[in-house]
């Protein structure tokens, strides 16, 4: 067999697709309960359900066809007015908006678009794993600031502040943030965008949970005076449309920035699914979108959240957490508990499954300041099994702590 | 707005993207006749239509939910079965396939996969013109050997042989070919599989049109003994299932490129469409991919080759072509028209669609060796727009020679 190229070594597999095949486990095994994943769990609108049957019966090979690199105009039309909404900002849904392979596809284009060989980008530590191997695989450099538990896991704006250099090319900024439901503060938002225009550097939103907001409002950094021409707003229909397996998302940035994803877009997928982008007009029609967002998925998912951090208080006294104000997620601080069993996170959560067939997640796979912690998602099983789920956890602690 | 990366200005607008617009054009006016786009317009198998409906009615929440990166495990030994019937070799489904987001991403995958800074990889002039660019970048270099129509677009396999160096690192072999719907000989394969044996690279073998032949029988370079191990074979269902809209296809090669690409494939879409492939299942049950191949695709196309093949040496009999054996396209040398006209391919069909509305891809951009040809497909127009299309070029010809 021929060689294979060096940059293969560069890159490690995500400790959360190495865990995928262990969800398929839990999924087909009623007995393991699973805190692991973050998939939705309920069914996506109706209206768009609808109309994918519509579509196939009456109009199948235009919605099986190819589109164009960008995607549907239609969609991203509407896309743009929906931003409008939120953000307060105009994008004009031709030159500034593009559909991609989720929002997967928009980080990667997005630090294809933006790096040259040793750019350092900024993340938050912890964070959500997917954005170090792309950062490196463009070339760059990465570097941390750290969120902790006593501060909200709100990252310090000093530290952004020291944390910046000449090579800063961009700052990654997921809210609410997964792994620890944060939802970032507007102190932090005003801090960045004025360095971002001070010294020249992106704003990489990522707004995968921005519509999974439980108290309060999000914050959008392209909202601030001046700052939508330093943003690249990534965003995808996975979480707030329940469609993970159908793959759409889009990025909204200046035309220079969409105009280089168009080009690499061509070579990475050519297009975005067709099917999927038809559908998904029906999801901005008629209220679809809000309604369902107001009247199915927060309150299922809010009340799941509401019964887990009960009962991690409860039971779990010592850990420290907060209330996730949005996304899925309780990251959770059992240092206490790890120091009495003379284990880590990794530990814990593999012997966790392994005695009470329990998925967490460890914390120590976002980052170093993850050390000590487990995520555990709210929106994969319903009440019941959350409560049984959080009871065997105790019982395994109690099981090494007495 | 802060600076975007070099590699942007490194990579071009593919130019069969860069009409698009142009065909979308043709789409909704009537009066343009379109031999440009290489789409599928037949419908898809009604099997895979009404799999469709069924999955949105019964299992919703599976269907669009995540699927591991690789793909769903039953496609996958589908996929296996199917490819041992057709090239004899034996593929493990779980190891040694993947699905990808249609073909582009198969080939986007492969060269990151296997190539280091400057190697270098051999393509036949004129190809394809998805290769160049992700080649560039992924760092490495064009090596191009000719194919012309007085060999029946044939690459000589001494040629081959010629530009094989220490820094050869694959060989990409469309068969049947884009822009010139040959198949590839078995003399030219044989020489190819003990070249990459004896020096060590990769045949990247792209059978985007494996299934669309309509003389003889495609040639498999992973048939030849040993030749698996050199070989990475690239596949799409957009051509065989009419379904470019859904963006799937799939990689077969040997369990350690799947490894590699699996990694990256991780950071650039995640995972396929989970929906699109629960609907693949039934294209490989109860012969329904052979029946639709032999009932619908190639009758439908051969005839309309047929057509076009006659009209071609009836109106432009200085032209010189090959009659496809496969794939979608007519590739004609128009040099002594072009000649008489004082244009070149670019002006020609530019100014073709301009005076007379019929859309032609012109052969330089696949290729220096393609100069003073055009591309024209025959399946985006039934027989009597095709006869249209081509009396039009004749008077458009006319017009400029007489």
């Amino acid at each position: 067999m021929p060689y294979l190229s060096d940059r293969i070594e560069l890159i490690r597999i995500s400790p959360i697709r190495m865990i995928a095949a262990l969800l398929d486990k839990a999924r087909a095994s009623r007995s393991i309960i699973s805190f692991g994943g973050g998939a939705p769990s309920l069914p996506p609108p109706r209206e768009l359900l609808e109309e994918i049957e519509n579509l196939i019966r009456e109009k199948p090979i235009k919605a099986l066809g190819y589109c164009g690199t960008r995607g549907l105009p239609e969609l991203r039309n509407l896309i743009a007015e929906d931003l409008k909404k939120y953000t307060g900002v105009e994008y004009d849904g031709e030159k500034e908006i593009m559909i991609t392979d989720g929002s997967t596809e928009g980080i990667f284009l997005t630090f294809l678009s933006i790096l040259n060989k040793n750019d350092e980008v900024i993340l938050i530590d912890p964070t959500y794993l997917g954005y170090t191997e792309p950062i490196k695989l463009a070339g760059g450099r990465i570097v941390r600031i750290p969120a902790k538990v006593e501060n909200g896991y709100q990252p310090d704006p000093e530290d952004l502040k020291n944390s910046v250099t000449k090579r800063t090319r961009a700052f990654v900024l997921l809210s609410p943030d997964n792994p620890t439901g944060r939802v970032i503060s507007r102190e932090f938002v005003k801090t960045l965008v004025d360095l971002a225009q001070e010294h020249d550097f992106w704003i990489i939103y990522d707004g995968a949970y921005q519509h999974i907001v439980y108290e309060g409002e999000n914050t959008w950094p392209q909202s601030y005076p001046g700052a939508k021409e330093y943003t690249i707003s990534v965003h995808t229909f996975s979480k707030e449309a329940s469609i993970p397996g159908l793959r759409v998302g889009y990025v909204a940035a200046p035309k220079e920035v969409i105009s280089a994803m168009e080009k690499l877009k061509q070579y990475t997928s050519l297009a975005p699914n067709t099917f999927a982008q038809y559908a998904l007009l029906k999801f901005y029609e008629n209220g679809v979108k809000e309604r369902y967002l107001r009247d199915v998925v927060i309150p299922t998912y809010k009340s799941r959240r509401d019964l887990m951090g009960e009962l991690i208080r409860k039971y779990l006294p010592e850990a420290r957490t907060i209330t996730p104000h949005g996304a899925f997620y309780f990251f959770v601080d059992i240092r206490p508990y790890l120091e009495l069993m003379g284990r880590n996170d990794k530990e814990f959560a593999s012997r966790l499954l392994y005695r009470k067939e329990v998925v967490v997640i460890p914390g120590s796979y976002f980052g170093s300041m993850g050390n000590g912690h487990v995520r555990m998602t709210f929106v994969s099983e319903p009440e019941e099994r959350i409560k049984e789920g959080i009871e065997r956890i105790w019982e395994f602690v109690f099981s090494y702590t007495i």
